[in-house]
């Protein structure tokens, strides 16, 4: 069966800034779309800040096994309501891909429970990734370390709970590292932040990024979906007085 | 130097219920600082619900080294700046202790950034909790495991995020379990989930689970406190260009 | 492409004590296969004690995606020179299911490097597997909980380190607990630990066990596995005098 | 009451080389002890390969409660019976520091199950070591980083378990990166990997480095020792036939 997949993209970067627009100009998510249709497995819908709702109408969530976010500037307009929704679909078992600037989104800080703080640079600087985890589905396929000639820097110390698993260190010409590649259980949900990816750097285009991407899809797929999730008052299982 | 430690209490169920009245006439919290206050490296504040702020104002706060929080049925009226206010303290390094019904209160499925949901079984039943982790400080001093005669069934599946360190795991009479003692890092402050502590029971009368207190009140202590949480944009280290 | 399992069993009481006969006639190896050779992405080979090599030869490992092991008694015979080829595979990247008493195998220790001590009581008596990490591909299709009616007690504290995941934690009767459902990843290996299958009780007969080690069997089989492991002396990436 | 601190060193090099002798010409093991015995809670005993059971003898391992241990090229010369030794009182209660290259040694790779290979690069370069636990306490005290100008490279991918805590990351001028302190429980121990500490760099001047290492010593240091660590066969605590 299909892996029911939702992009979503605030999409304002490549509608305003031309140095955007030159590397992305259909957008972000159309980019990472576009390399993922390729796989008859996945089933894409697009969504967008810009639409009713941001694209993430309750017939879309319903219909959505893996959710991938990419935000920045606008991440503060997201509605609250919206948030509740992906939130609430998260612990129930929908996957969800946080790239990037995501990492300040409000879903994400919403599930991790922290600040999501880190140091940063806009340096357009070398990233080198390497893979700590070798055995983990989202490192399948690739070598030892790959490199990104041009990212934005994200720091340590990087305010998240420690994750359930780390899948990639990332290394920094100016000096700095980062738990790049990690994964998080939260509810009956996946959730895996991935660090490249700024506007201005053409990490969408490389074939590592994208094979990541396509692995953390299979690999936060949902089983199934929980009901809901609340406290539940049950009945003994065992004689209480013997 | 001592730990600054504040105990919150919703205070709610021993003044309007009798048989809770009758376990804990003056309040939850005073039972459990009675006890603390016995040693000297602990200065003890107290706070509840009803009082300006909760008791929690910034004065209360600037100089809390250490939370506990017990909250019930009241925890919705907590207001959501407090919330705030404690949620950028723990972060910045205060330790939060969250007892028994805690686990629902807005501050905690906060920093968990999940449901809390559990099953739940009020019949005062046999619960034991045995200790999973001995070289944890937490564990120090105790037994293999203890009892509790009295206590409500919380029971797994329990949604929280998988625990940095799980210290005890229950056994309930009633053939349920719980990961009951568990230890998570956020930010850089540490908090402390205990499951005892229903207000109809007399665990808080138990030596057990008062060491068990008294040794998550050490452990969370923070050794510094961080001024405060967010991006922080840097120069390179290290030569971008050489 | 079809998963290479290999299934290892002592198959000594099966043969001496009535009783397990009675259960097991062809041996446990046997009765856990004709479950698992109902799944046509499964082939199975069987490999025994008194075998030559233990039925571990070089071909037969080199052949070997997934390794199950049942032993108790007779564990002390195992050669240490296959140990140490099985523990070279399995940080290449086999995966291995250690069923009940094989935690005190001389191949699980070995990858643990603990005791692997727990208190233990042979009363066949009721245990009850709640499942605590419902999205993890092990728990896939299982209730809640599931029951035994009859099983030899294993206990806490058991001396593992952190498992990277528990998926099950275990009630008894006689008042225990146990992480009994524990995934490790060492190398490029992927491990589980389940607590099910004492000799003279019918665990493995049971529809929800042998689900359970289906699952385990899909969940640790290598996306591929290393050549070899050692350090590995290597020319600098970036310039080391700018 | 004091901590009893025994620091064990192979003491080869320092006596053949004359650049190793030229850093550390009363043996590794007493430039970190000079430090270490400032601090009056502290007590020292060393240890070294040449002496009758290197140094280890029952009745100065019967008085240690945590162990430092700093080898190379003679690892394969350490008796395995003091191995044994050491492995069996590490998991009743005793800290372990292994420094450096002693993530090689027999009683590191015993502990941790698994080949501890990594990347090598002796160029005596660069590394910068990241705090990313900050309430850590191994990391007390100390800035968001610290440097080390020169030291032998030790790169990922690093064949350890996930560590229980990743205290440090350590970036390299060369291009990688490692988790360079890490923490593992084992049985009733507590053990610290620390990267630094090649013996042609004077690591072991540097006030950071010996700073972690006193952190450790407390850190680790038991809160009580085990007796032993054995399968306990035991009777029910709850009536089995109600």
């Amino acid at each position: 069966m299909a892996i029911k997949l939702t992009i979503w993209n605030e999409f304002v970067h490549e509608r305003r800034d031309d140095a955007v627009k030159a590397l992305y100009s259909d957008g972000i998510h159309k980019v990472i779309g576009r390399y993922l249709e390729k796989n008859p497995d996945i089933e894409i819908t697009y969504a967008t800040l810009d639409q009713p709702e941001h694209g993430l109408t309750d017939q879309v969530l319903d219909n959505t096994d893996v959710l991938i976010w990419w935000g920045h500037c606008k991440q503060y307009m997201v509605h609250d309501e919206i948030v509740e929704k992906v939130f609430d679909r998260v612990l129930r078992g929908m996957g969800l891909i946080a790239l990037h600037s995501a990492r300040g989104s409000k879903i994400f800080k919403k599930l991790m429970g922290t600040s999501c703080a880190l140091r940063t640079r806009r340096a357009s600087e070398k990233e080198r990734l390497w893979v700590v985890d070798p055995s983990h589905p989202i490192a399948e396929g690739l070598d030892p370390y790959f490199e990104l000639v041009h990212e934005e820097m994200f720091g340590e110390w990087f305010d998240i709970p420690t994750p359930d698993a780390v899948v990639f260190i990332g290394w920094y010409k100016g000096g700095e590292v980062l738990r790049s590649g990690c994964c998080f259980n939260r509810g009956n949900g996946k959730i895996f932040f991935f660090q490249p990816g700024h506007e201005t750097d053409p990490s969408f285009h490389n074939e590592n990024v994208l094979k990541v991407i396509e692995n953390a899809v299979k690999w936060c797929r949902p089983a199934k979906m929980l009901d809901s999730l609340k406290a539940i008052p049950c009945e003994p299982l065992e004689p209480l007085n013997p």
